[in-house]
């Protein structure tokens, strides 16, 4: 690996994040809150600082030699370096007293997780409830893709990071240039984020917590401003912003794309947009049906009102809410703990899985009941017209194992600390697939204050393994990568 | 299809099914249970009467057409009926009043689940608790394959029922004639079978009870005559007998026949036996650790004494009890769960998806992680010096993603009961694994009694799913089967 010039990008990388706090640091002048600036001021200090050494480092660099294994050292460790960095504030200011408490914290928001370790959200400076959602949509379309569309071209390497930290599976569509591609996946997400403030402010929520609830929204992230979450509001008109902008943040954004250039027919033919909105649709129903006639609303319209939010909300890996839904009926939380795993489609900021994903494992398996009727018949795979190739297909399936066996393990590891079950099982689950919360002892009302300081750590690296996607973060496990 | 064949063959096959109940009426009698032996008597009447009805429905049928479709029907639908016959004594004697409560207890007998419906099983009257014990022995070794061993040679249809009938993936060994297979599987299960029973005798355990826990655990059912099931004799010397007998069962039983032919270098160069032994033994020193350091027991002797037990009991899915494990702390009851989904080996008696099945799904997405590091190599998974052939990594694959398939939506069947969410989930690992004691309200001193009917006859089709490896029995729901 050619260590110079991975240390000369993250250096320029450490730099760039600094600079993102600087809206942080208005934020916190008009508040009037100048000891949360100056701790601001002193995490802009350290990021020059230690990216102006590093750049100097790897100066003389082959630039040339950047290629896939560089790729995913800078991305990994990309994400890495700004949940440190980004953990500053909350620590220099005192405000969150442990590193590793505010390293969760910060994590959580970079990887759009929204999982806190805060009893009390309220009584954060206003800087810090800034920084915190800004985290969010800094993570939710990309911070490498970003850094990538604002620095000159980075060749091969530019095009690999962005496919790495773009999720789902298919990547097509935009342009060949990978610059374009990020500078206009970040114009229709600045665009669908501007919609969405003005239509909160329209609420007359305040542009501040407009702001703040338009990142958690469209990164799919879910930190709010209020300790009640949207709940907070209790505005259906709210809510339906929100639940409208949720929907928005599942879907893959080249669908936008092509919708700005009137292609309308195009987008609607789309198989996975069906099945995601199937989904919502199917899911929403029987959670309606099954919390009205056990009773936990006294209307079928509240009952509506409060599963159509849950479901889009956990659907797409937010993790807002209007209801604590751990007090809902079996087999409403177990519909919802289901859908955390599927997740978000393909190119979307929505985490998990991805709609894209369980189509084609659902298909796999069925085709194998087929092949045990007729064994010699080739069956191959398609989604909408196209036929998902072999190598896809293993990969698609190797990811789902790889899920799989982290839940497990990772579910053994959190219970080997004597959390009871379910609360074990679902931490890594609302971990990895970046909502945020999950059921028993971090369930909707609750946190995750209480868990010890290595289960934090471990739950923050499965936010991250979430994030990427396992095998980015994976490969650095594997002996074989470190070899020449 | 040829219907007729099918139907003349599973007549016939109810008239050997009728027979083996003359046992339990050996028993009753011997017992002066003379009601019993009187509703075995009307269960033998109702089988040959039927038996022979439909042998001459099918009497000229084409003998020539027996292939796959048929040799499917043959099976999933004998194991069908022969949970509904074995079922009568139950319900012929008033003793199971219900008569799905009968057919869940038979399902999961001949399966060798070893869930139980009753609340009490010593009052049973002692035929009944042979016939229950005798329909795991009968169910284990596989009731197809004794059939077919006993009756004339059956050609093609013969070797594929064989095929579907005994678990697990690689079904290589013995001699190319199918019935001269059949006969020595049964052969080597017979011996085992009288060595544990001679061996339990010696113990000073009653004949009766011998032979009713040598059936239990060399079918890794698990049902007992008693309601503390092994922990009522609270002895060491049993205990180790059957855990010895249990860590057999779980074995290749092609390797026996190795054993006894004096290849035993062949039989440690399985890769397969090791990687069983070896979770065994990694997990036994966990859950030891575990339960000492939490103070379950208060020497490291009987910590030791009960992990081992139970660990053995549920990795082969045998399901005998000597503590319950539901009081563990979490760690260990993660540990067990996940062991219950593993299984025995390929081949044995014993349930889940197999050891086999588990390295080659671990491998396949290892490589994945490689693959992602240079994405032009190409990977063979290999299995000992085997590779595995692309087509079987499919299939396992395809399996690994029915089974969770399962799990995750007869999880969301049985919450939508109002059951709690760990005894919903745990219900349909126990019994599509063919294990029996899950957690919560199923864990090892609880029973299956409380669930509704319809749930009980789910769990029902759950067993018979796990036992036949889920695609024999899914085929009939695909109409592309029903298609000439």
């Amino acid at each position: 690996m050619n260590f110079k010039i991975v240390i000369k990008i993250l250096g320029l990388f450490l730099i760039f994040i600094s600079l993102t706090t600087i809206f942080s640091i208005l934020w916190s002048l008009h508040y009037g809150e100048f000891e949360v600036a100056m701790s601001f001021g002193y995490t802009i200090l350290v990021g020059l600082i230690s990216g102006i050494i590093m750049y100097l480092i790897g100066r003389k660099s082959d630039k040339e030699s950047f290629y896939r294994k560089e790729g995913l050292a800078v991305v990994t460790f990309g994400w890495t370096i700004s949940a440190l960095l980004g953990a500053l504030p909350f620590y220099f200011s005192g405000e969150i007293p442990s590193f590793v408490d505010a390293f969760f914290e910060t994590m959580s928001g970079f990887t759009t997780t929204g999982a806190t370790i805060l009893t009390d959200i309220e009584i954060l400076p206003k800087g810090l409830l800034f920084w915190r959602s800004f985290t969010h949509w800094l993570g939710g379309m990309g911070i490498i893709v970003l850094f990538v569309a604002i620095l000159p071209a980075m060749g091969i390497g530019g095009k690999f990071m962005y496919k790495m930290e773009v999720p789902g599976v298919t990547k097509k569509g935009f342009t060949p240039r990978i610059k374009d591609t990020a500078i206009r996946l970040w114009l229709i997400y600045l665009i669908l984020s501007l919609a969405e403030v003005i239509s909160l402010m329209f609420c007359k929520m305040s542009f501040f917590d407009s702001l703040c609830h338009t990142f958690g929204t469209l990164a799919t992230g879910g930190f709010s401003t209020k300790n009640a979450s949207i709940g907070f509001y209790n505005s259906p008109l709210i809510e339906g912003i929100i639940l409208i902008f949720m929907i928005f943040a599942g879907i893959n954004f080249y669908l936008f794309y092509l919708t700005f250039q009137g292609k309308i027919k195009e987008v609607f033919s789309n198989p996975e947009i069906k099945v995601y909105l199937g989904i919502i649709f199917i899911v929403t129903l029987l959670i309606t049906i099954n919390v009205y006639s056990e009773g936990i609303y006294s209307n079928i319209y509240n009952a509506l009102r409060y599963s159509v939010f849950q479901v889009c909300s956990i659907q797409t890996t937010t993790g807002y809410g209007t209801a604590d839904f751990d007090l809902w009926p079996p087999l409403s939380r177990f519909l919802l703990v289901t859908l955390m795993l599927i997740g978000g489609s393909t190119g979307s900021t929505g985490g998990a899985m991805k709609v894209y994903r369980v189509i084609v494992i659902a298909k796999v398996s069925i085709s194998q009941i087929f092949k045990f009727i007729r064994p010699r018949r080739i069956i191959s795979i398609r989604i909408g017209k196209e036929v998902v190739p072999g190598e896809s297909l293993d990969t698609i399936l190797g990811f789902f194992v790889l899920y799989i066996l982290i839940l497990v393990f990772g579910g053994m590891f959190v219970s080997s600390m004597g959390v009871d079950l379910i609360t074990s099982f679902t931490s890594v689950i609302a971990t990895l697939v970046n909502i945020g919360p999950g059921l028993g002892r971090i369930g909707a009302s609750q946190n995750y204050a209480f868990f010890p300081p290595i289960v934090k750590l471990f739950l923050s690296f499965c936010m991250l393994l979430g994030r990427l996607e396992l095998f980015t973060v994976l490969v650095f496990f594997v002996p074989d990568f470190w070899k020449k």
